[in-house]
C-alpha cells in the first residue's frame, strides 16, 4: 500500500511532524522529470510535480522490472512513480524515494527545448508555453500568484469591495497615453461598429472605480490594463495588471498610509508564502532582493514635498545625466533613486507635484500650482506607486479640464459624480508587474508576465 | 470625545459584545443620505456608509445648531455626523444615533436621479455610475466581490496557482465564436499593425492555462473574456469574467469532483459572508434563491451520460418546444431543466457528449463518437459549468482538428504541449456573471456587471 502525496506535502511534513513522516512507508508521486541520470546499475531522477519549488530525488536500481525503459525516460517526461520514502537528513535533500514502480504518463520528444543547458531569457520569451517549467519562471509565476492573493487578502480583510471595472471603454479621454481600438470592422466606420461608436481598451480603471467608491466607500480594482505605446523598454508592456484602490472620505495622508500598509503587507506575505522562491531569487537573480524588501517592510516611509526634493537635487553633489534641475521638471529615475537611496536611505513619498506634470483629476492645492499627488520612491527602482487625492470640486475640475484642452463631453458622468454627493476621496495605482519585478529583482517586465505583449511581439 | 466607526462595525458589535457596545457613548459616521424626513422639530436620516447593506438611523432635533440646514440635506448628499449611540432593541434597527453635529461633505444636486421612487432596471443601466447606490445593485456588487474572494480562497487553499492568461491573443482559432479585433490602425493592414499581425480579444484562457498546468499541476485563471456575438439576450454580454481551472494528472471524474467542491464552497461562502445581501435577494428578487442554493450545497451531484439523458427525454411525458429528441442534438435549456428539475430533482452532471457538438480539445472516448465532457445542470437555470478532460494524444488531437477543418499552424504550440510531457489533464469553465445571477436570482446579466457591454451598448 502507498499514499499519494505531493512534493509540497512531503516537504511540509518534514518540517511539521517527525512522527507522521515516520509512519509513511510507501509514497506515490506524479510529476515531470527535470533530470535523469543513470550509471547503468543505479539511476537518479529529479522530479518536480508543480506543487513546490524544490524537487524530489528518486533512486532506482536494476530491481525495477522496467529498468531498461526508466533509464531512458527523458527530461520533460511526465511519470507516476511509487517508492519507499527514505529520510536522508545528511543529504542535499531531506528525503528520497526508492522507486518500486514507474509508469510513463507522457513522453517527451527529443527536440524538447528545455534540456539541461541554460537558455537566455530572450530565447525563453519565444517559448512562453514551456518556460514556466524553467526555474526562474517557475519561481516568478508562483510568486505572481502569491502576490495576487496578498493583494486580495489585504483589501478584503479591511472590507474593500473588489470591482471589475470594464476592459472595453467608450471614454477616449482617460488621459494616459495611446490606446488600442476594439472593433469588429476593417473600415474604421465606428458608428456602424459593434458598439455603435468607437471603443478602446482601458488604460486605467480609476475613473470607473471612483463611481463605486461613492457607493461602497473603500473599493479596489485589480485587472488588466493596456497601452499602445511604441516603447521598447524593460519596464513597459502593452498589457499589464494594475491595482487601483479608491477610498472615500479620505485625503492624501490617508492615501499614503494605505499605500505604506499595502506594500508592507505584500512584502511580508510573499516572504512568508513563497520562501523557497524568494531564496532562489536571492541566489540566482538579485543578491540584494530579500535584504532590500525586508528593509522596506521594516522602515517608516518618509514624506517630502516635490519642492523640497527639487532643492535637495539642486544641492546634490552628484552629476546627473539630466542635470538641469528646476522646479516644474518631471523627475527621472536617476533623481528618484538619488532621493530615496542617498538622501533618505529608504522609502519616501514625494508629494505635491506641479499640476502641469500630473493628471487632470488630481486635487489642486491652495497654492494653485501644485496638486495633492504622491509618488512612492523605493531604493533600487525609484517610483513604485503613484497616487493622489482626487479633485472633488466640480468647478475646479471643469476649469482644469478646460485648461488642459480636454473634451469633457464623454466624461460628463465622471464630473457628475461631483454633483451627487461627491465627497473628498483619494486613490492610487500600483503596477502589479513592476511590483513583482521589485520583489524578485527580475529586470525585464517580459519575464514576469505569462504571455507578455509588447510592440511587434504577440507570441501565441 | 467620540469614536469614528463604520456602520458595519456597529452592527457587528451589536451581535458580538454587549459590554463593548455599552461602553461606546459618542460615535462619528460618514456616509450618504438615503432619505431625510423632518417634521419641523424632529428629523430622521437614513444613512448608508458603503460598508454594510443596512443603514444607520440618525435622529436630529432643533437642539442642533445647524438644524435649518440639516433638514434640507438632500438624498444623495455625503455627510459626517457625530452623535450619541442609543440602543433601540425594540426598533426596526438595533440602534440609532442622536445627532450632536452634522457636516455636509458633498452636496447633491436636485436633478439626482436616485430619488426615493423606484426606477426600472432598464433605466438604471443608463446610469451605471450611480446605480451601485441603489439597493439591488448595492447588494449584487458586494456579492460580486464576495464571490470573487470565494473563488480565490477555494483554489489558493488547495495550492492552485493563479495565472493571468493574456487578454490580447494572436490565436485566431480558439474556436468559441466571434472575436473583437485589437488594432491601432484604421485600415486593417495588420502586418503593419502594433503587433505586426492580427490581434484579438481572448474568448477563453483555457488554451494558455493548459501550458501552465503542465508546469504547476493545478492552476486557474480568473479574468475577463470577450465575445463579439450580436446576440441580445439576458444571458449574453460582450465582456464577462470567467474562471478556468486546469488540473494535470486528472480525468473527467476528478474534474467533476472539483466542480462540485467549488460550487458548494462558493455557495457556502456567499451565504456566510453576504447574509444581508442574500436576505435582500430572497425578499426582493427571487423568493427561492436561498432555498435553491442551500439545497444544491447540501446535495450529492448526480452523474448521467448524455446518451442516458436522451433516452429519458424521449420517454418524457412533457411537450418540449423542441420536441424532436434524437441522439446528437444539442440540448436546450428546457431539456436541461427537465433533467435536473423533474428527473434528478437536484444538480446533475451530463457526461460523454457527442463529439460533433463539443470543442476540438475534448478527449475522444473509446467509442469514437463521444468525448469526455461534462456539463453541470442545476435546477432553476440549466447549465452552469462546462468542463472536459482534454485530448492529450497528439495524433488524436491533430486528426480531430483536421476533421473540423481547423487551421492548426497558429495552435502548433498548443499541440506541442502533447509532445513534451503532456499527461492526462482536465479543466472547466465557470461563467462568473452567470454564477452571480444563479446565486441572486437576478435575471439579466447586464444587472450583475458594473459597466455591462452588449451590442450597441457601451455606457462610459
Amino acid at each position: 500500500m502507498f499514499e499519494f502525496m505531493t512534493i509540497r506535502e512531503l516537504y511540509e511534513l518534514m518540517h511539521a511532524s517527525r512522527m507522521e513522516i515516520d509512519s509513511i512507508e510507501y509514497v506515490q508521486l506524479q510529476g515531470w522529470i527535470r533530470t535523469n541520470r543513470c550509471s547503468g546499475k543505479l539511476g537518479f531522477i529529479e522530479l518536480n510535480d508543480g506543487t513546490y519549488f524544490r524537487n524530489a530525488q528518486l533512486v532506482y536500481t536494476q530491481d525495477l522490472k522496467n529498468f531498461a525503459e526508466v533509464e531512458k525516460y527523458p527530461t520533460g517526461a511526465a511519470i507516476t512513480v511509487t517508492g519507499k520514502l527514505v529520510l536522508t537528513p545528511e543529504g542535499k535533500q531531506p528525503f528520497e524515494l526508492q522507486v518500486t514502480e514507474a509508469v510513463l504518463e507522457g513522453d517527451c520528444d527529443r527536440d524538447y527545448p528545455l534540456q539541461k543547458k541554460r537558455h537566455s531569457f530572450e530565447y525563453m520569451r519565444e517559448i512562453p508555453h514551456l518556460r514556466p517549467r524553467a526555474n526562474s519562471f517557475y519561481a516568478i509565476f508562483r510568486l505572481r500568484s502569491v502576490l495576487s492573493m496578498a493583494i486580495h487578502e489585504f483589501f478584503q480583510d479591511q472590507g474593500f469591495v473588489y470591482v471589475h471595472t470594464p476592459v472595453i471603454t467608450g471614454n477616449d479621454a482617460e488621459g494616459a497615453g495611446e490606446t488600442f481600438t476594439v472593433t469588429t470592422r476593417d473600415d474604421a466606420e465606428y458608428e456602424k461598429d459593434f458598439f455603435g461608436k468607437h471603443a478602446s481598451l482601458t488604460v486605467s480603471g480609476q475613473l470607473h472605480v471612483e463611481a463605486f467608491a461613492m457607493a461602497f466607500r473603500d473599493v479596489y480594482t485589480f485587472g488588466p490594463t493596456f497601452r499602445a505605446e511604441n516603447s521598447n523598454t524593460t519596464r513597459h508592456a502593452s498589457e499589464f495588471w494594475m491595482i487601483e484602490p479608491e477610498i472615500a472620505f479620505a485625503d492624501l495622508e490617508d492615501d499614503m498610509n494605505l499605500i505604506e500598509d499595502m506594500i508592507k503587507y505584500c512584502i511580508n506575505y510573499c516572504l512568508e508564502n513563497a520562501p523557497e522562491e524568494m531564496k532562489f531569487f536571492e541566489k540566482m537573480i538579485d543578491k540584494e532582493c530579500i535584504k532590500r524588501i525586508t528593509a522596506v517592510r521594516d522602515s517608516e516611509f518618509k514624506r517630502m514635498t516635490y519642492s523640497e526634493a527639487i532643492e535637495l537635487l539642486k544641492k546634490a553633489d552628484v552629476k546627473f545625466e539630466n542635470n538641469n534641475i528646476e522646479w516644474g521638471m518631471d523627475l527621472q529615475s536617476e533623481h528618484e533613486r538619488y532621493l530615496c537611496e542617498k538622501v533618505v536611505n529608504g522609502p519616501v513619498f514625494l508629494t505635491d507635484y506641479p499640476k502641469d506634470i500630473k493628471a487632470f483629476y488630481m486635487r489642486l492645492n491652495d497654492d494653485n500650482k501644485t496638486v495633492a499627488a504622491c509618488d512612492l520612491l523605493v531604493p533600487g527602482v525609484g517610483e513604485l506607486v503613484g497616487g493622489s487625492q482626487r479633485e472633488e470640486r466640480y468647478d475646479v475640475l471643469e476649469a482644469r479640464m478646460k485648461e488642459m484642452g480636454m473634451e469633457s463631453e464623454s466624461l460628463q458622468w465622471y464630473m457628475d459624480l461631483r454633483r451627487f454627493g461627491g465627497c473628498k476621496h483619494a486613490g492610487f495605482g500600483l503596477g502589479f508587474d513592476r511590483m513583482l519585478m521589485y520583489l524578485s529583482g527580475m529586470q525585464n517586465i517580459r519575464d514576469v508576465e505569462p504571455f507578455p505583449r509588447t510592440p511587434k511581439n504577440l507570441v501565441f
